[in-house]
């Protein structure tokens, strides 16, 4: 396999993800000289802030996605390539990939990061993960049957397991995913569910830390406290889960939740790649690199986004969050600082510029931080609609979502609770395990 | 487990398969004092005359599903439950499930047909049916990641295999998603994949038969052969595929066509149920009732839609064609028949009223007929957008649909492109595992 792509005069910017960083990053480097080559494991964008949606029945997973070959139409510099990256050469300048290897001038990781569940394979196969809209979907089919099955089944402890929703994490999105069940709780089980009494259905929202939304102010995370136990979810600080054992989620003092429903959306790591020096791998496996995002002791390899671990910036010594204003950012000052790079100038050093952050529990009900300026309820709740909107990529997806939100603003409902799986076709069933063959040390079948 | 439905002093009419004969008959039955239990291996309802356009990226799988919960909202006399027909016992009057047991007073089959592979082993592994909307996202995973993989993969052969799609049945579904694709190479591969020479996508339309579309007049199969040569697909008549062997379709006389995605929409049997006396099978596996859709030889079962035979209606001596309207009627008409037991009245037999048949072939391009009228073309594809957007459930899907068909009609454009698959949830996997083995034969868990 190859990349089939002929290297021309130009020099090549090779990007492994196309996350809000990296597509940032290939759009500014339009134009501008450079052959672009983006890599990423699936065949379209995603727009993470809305995949809980997705998980609560409340859009398409369409609505949120957009191809990237569509997106690249009239772009002829900058080439994409279904893959996934494994292993670095910087001595040879090459990228080995699930499709091959390619050379690259500059190459940049934006491949953002997976869910963490630090190192426990109990919770890591029973638990739902939320990161990609794979797992979304996986997760509002799972909701679904298990409603469908808490009618039916044989036993009254079983009952409980499928009617308790166990949500791991009090970050944003899961505060979102929290308020969204409780609100389809609230409008959909009754109408939906006759059989079910919704006083049954139990939703616990559980935090290691002392406060939800730790990323935003006291005052926010107290609002969005209030809004979701106002909402009948069960909030649960201060408390670590530790183990996850015959249908049960094992909390570190020793209570346990009964649940067939086991969201974690408790933390996240960086995405690895083969040959990095140890020292460069950072706190929550993210990449350390230098003020200009190049990685420690790199020639010209940078990382963007999530995946990496600045501490140059001097407002944020530790690190920034793991935003997509960030990467947006970042990408886009990189776009710049490679364009210096091939005209001998200077590279400018990367400062985060908070936008601001929010949060959204519920109908009318968000939090919303500008620097100084704090609001929740309803006028947040209508920033965050307006904020998110704007930054979803295609008028057809923009319509899309407006009206799905509008729809089921005024009905409470929506008619997008389909348990579907999509069937794997042999053959690619049989290119998947190929691929996943060629992993790092392996050599590539070329 | 069980069904958890208290029995009450109405008799209950138990309906397997929620498509356009069990729905009907589910809504008719609705307020005439019946208790109604409906059973799907789905919890939404589909509307297959529009699945392939799901396969060619056209539409979002949820714009042509329903869940069923949400039609029976207001409905108190009609029960959903989630799950799949194992086995009868209709000297007790009780129907077998993957959840348990069911007593029943009526029962109907209306559980429709599956793709017919004529015993091959080898083709239903290897090729992609259209069947359920799982088959038709498949199917436009498998197309799109085949695209992308003939830009990298190693072998010239592989980029052959890869380019060639090979669509095996030509009735309605055949020449649609032929037509479909066409489309695709035209508008969208040019846009998406610069990399791919469109002369090197070869579609092939493959028939046993003399003509395409079969069941309509030789008239409509010469316009829509004629449509679809213009737009380019190999159409060959006359032709059986026999075997597929390394990734390549075997015909009769010996012809090979190289190919990896090999799409079966040719022929269908009907959904079996165990303990059916041999002679109540015909042809097809459909099973055979009389002139009021009651099961040869059987009291108070009955089987409507495509996965009976009839052979009473004096103008079809053959049988009826497995098409949507006559399972619609036939609900229709059983609806009322069940009614009239009831009020000891005789049952009145059944007649099919043909309203036409349509398909489509592309943009502006469609043939149809009523009765004696025949038309191609232009007025016949209005024709058949609106009739089939008429027949779709839901104000919202209507609506999805139609913006879709808008779009696309004047961007020549879809952004649906997306290689997504769900993942599921251990939780689920197991279950599923679980209820597989409840066989005919074997005991219910209770």
């Amino acid at each position: 396999m190859s990349f089939n792509i002929t290297k021309t005069s130009q020099k090549r910017v090779v990007i492994v993800g196309g996350g809000f960083g990296g597509l940032q990053l290939a759009n500014k480097l339009h134009q501008s000289g450079f052959q672009v080559v983006l890599i990423d494991k699936n065949n379209h964008h995603q727009f993470p802030p809305l995949i809980y949606q997705v998980a609560s029945s409340g859009l398409e997973p369409s609505s949120i996605s957009f191809p990237f070959r569509k997106l690249f139409h009239s772009y002829k510099d900058i080439y994409f390539r279904l893959a996934e990256a494994r292993q670095l050469y910087p001595d040879k300048k090459v990228l080995q990939t699930s499709i091959g290897k390619i050379e690259y001038d500059y190459l940049i990781l934006a491949a953002g990061t997976t869910s963490n569940f630090f190192g426990n394979k109990r919770i890591e196969e029973a638990a739902m993960p939320m990161k990609t809209l794979s797992e979304a979907m996986g997760l509002r089919n799972a909701l679904l049957s298990n409603l469908e099955r808490s009618i039916t089944c044989a036993t009254s402890q079983e009952r409980r397991e499928l009617l308790n929703v166990v949500i791991v994490g009090g970050g944003a999105t899961g505060v979102e995913i929290a308020g969204a069940i409780a609100e389809m709780k609230r409008y959909v089980l009754p109408k939906d569910y006759p059989e079910i009494d919704p006083s049954n259905l139990h939703i616990f929202l559980i935090e290691a830390g002392s406060r939800l939304l730790s990323g935003m102010s006291a005052e926010s995370s107290r609002e969005a406290e209030k809004f979701l136990r106002r909402m009948g979810v069960n909030i649960y600080l201060n408390k670590r889960v530790t183990d996850f054992l015959e249908h049960k989620v094992i909390l570190e003092d020793g209570m346990e939740i009964p649940t067939r429903t086991f969201i974690w959306v408790s933390g996240v790591r960086a995405n690895e790649i083969a040959n990095l020096p140890q020292e460069a791998i950072g706190r929550g496996g993210r990449i350390l690199v230098d003020a200009y995002n190049r990685i420690k002791g790199m020639e010209n390899i940078f990382c963007i986004g999530d995946q990496c671990l600045m501490t140059a910036d001097k407002h944020y010594p530790e690190g920034h969050p793991q935003l997509a204003q960030v990467a947006i950012q970042q990408g886009k000052l990189l776009a710049e600082n490679l364009k210096r790079l091939e005209r001998k100038k200077e590279m400018r050093p990367f400062h985060y510029k908070n936008l601001g952050t929010m949060a959204t529990i519920g109908r009318n009900k968000a939090v919303a931080e500008f620097n100084t300026v704090k609001t929740q309820g309803w006028f947040a709740w209508i920033l965050w609609l307006v904020v998110h909107l704007r930054s979803i990529l295609g008028v057809r997806n923009k319509m899309n979502v407006l009206l799905n939100w509008i729809w089921s603003y005024f009905t409470y409902d929506q008619s997008l609770r389909l348990i579907i799986y999509a069937q794997k076709a042999k053959e690619v069933r049989e290119r998947e395990e190929r691929e996943s063959k060629v992993h790092w040390g392996e050599k590539t079948p070329e």
